[in-house]
């Protein structure tokens, strides 16, 4: 299975590659940003190898470093909706994270200052290709670049300050995404997929996609009706039942932990947990 | 009072200027977006005039047409918290828009096909001049840039879909801001400002900024704890009771309508409103 990187040239520079066993192919061209997304809008696999690193000599980046829209699924699993108390809806709750809330795979989820309820979500992230308004449910998958294990770091005593997330919801080092995208024409069989999320190898939250309430085109669709999607926009999914915040007792992430999520044949996110100096 | 604009130029680029009766003076220089943010968190008034046009022939844009982050207050009044029946918390609710649903003065407001209940919100906008994190209420002035009057236009069904704000508040053609934008340090008063909306002249929206639940340099230092605020963010800062959707009878905006929002000596923002074709 491919595995897209963005990673950190050893000369500090960013670029966009592929991984091959210990090696990383460079696909990188001039135009940074503007020029990544035109690439996930189109084929990647005619992008050209341009360099070559040793994989220990890079960083990887978010997958998509610095995504125009993040758009969150909130209460997408039937199981979580239970645990939260809430009533399911006819629509999804979608709510918004910025990109320099984002983190990589190995980096550090930062539990902030201001909180004692920092809590792991993870989740299938569905990175956009090819943009859209009012993207029909039929024609979804053709939007989609690929995809990445992600985990929705909450803080949940902000979120729940008031009746909207955002403030719990798009910290800095608390959107985790990587390690790596896989393309979406080579996941044979998406529903079948299980987010698993483990903490110091406890797992805590395992259900298949196909447990969604809104599957992937629903969700395409029903975003891509109130807000154009560009390539590189990232749909975080929405989370299992299992969350730190709902469990008797509470299982808040704290310093030295470490947090996985994994996505099946997708890959696994890893991150240790730090207070924030 | 100065008047500062986005603008485009009769060449159909997009420059940054100051009103002068009938004339723009182009403030413009190369870079941009990015040169715009930098301007903001600078000192406006030593950047020079590189062009002038006549006022008719430039084509407004919003006020600062690419925002990073645009973060909307809700239930700010006490008047608006009463009307939708919600309980006042401790903490302001904080969503977001994205800036392409931004529109200039004098364009139209867009009912999208899927909506029966467009609404208005007039509001306070605060453009962020130097960014920063965890800002302290005291510095919180330092911080802003200026004023501008905000239409927070939002599409109530799909806004009530379920908890989350976002699918009802972020539509292409919902975002009305401006004429333009108002140092912060020309306004002696600005607790003492009222927000006015008229709907076809007739006054539906009127309380005085003073009338917040929570003061600007607060939602500056809730905000600028959980994300940085940069050059050119926009906080709107919450609408007053009186919103169409909860009058008796509902007041929804319909093609053919005129929306105002002034704010005090800050300016009125004029948009008609048009169905989605």
């Amino acid at each position: 299975m491919t595995q897209y990187i963005s990673f950190q040239r050893p000369d500090g520079t960013s670029s966009f590659g592929r991984l091959d066993g210990e090696t990383v192919l460079d696909l990188g061209a001039p135009g940074g940003d503007a020029w990544l997304k035109d690439a996930l809008a189109g084929d990647l696999s005619v992008l050209v190898v341009t360099g070559e690193f040793a994989r220990a000599a890079v960083r990887l980046l978010p997958v998509v470093p610095n995504p125009g829209k993040i758009l969150c699924v909130g209460l997408n699993y039937a199981t979580h909706v239970a645990e939260t108390g809430r009533e399911q809806k006819e629509h999804p709750a979608i709510f918004t994270r910025w990109a320099d809330s984002l983190i990589a795979d190995g980096d550090a989820m930062v539990r902030p200052l201001e909180s004692e309820r920092f809590d792991y979500e993870g989740e299938l992230a569905v990175i956009i290709g090819k943009g859209g308004r009012r993207i029909a449910p039929d024609d979804a998958w053709d939007h989609v670049a690929g995809y990445a294990p992600f985990n929705d770091g909450s803080i949940r005593d902000w979120q729940r300050h008031n009746i909207q997330f955002t403030p719990g919801k798009t910290w800095p080092g608390t959107g985790a995404f990587g390690p790596h995208m896989v393309p979406a024409g080579e996941v044979e069989d998406l529903a079948a997929q299980r987010v698993q999320t483990r903490v110091n190898g406890e797992l805590v939250q395992d259900q298949p996609v196909s447990d969604m309430i809104w599957d992937i085109p629903t969700v395409i669709a029903y975003c891509s009706t109130f807000t154009e999607l560009h390539p590189g926009d990232v749909i975080a999914s929405g989370t299992p039942g299992g969350v730190g915040d709902k469990r008797k007792p509470p299982l808040y992430l704290k310093a030295g932990d470490t947090v996985e999520v994994s996505v099946g044949v997708i890959g696994t996110l890893s991150n240790p947990v730090i207070d924030e100096a």
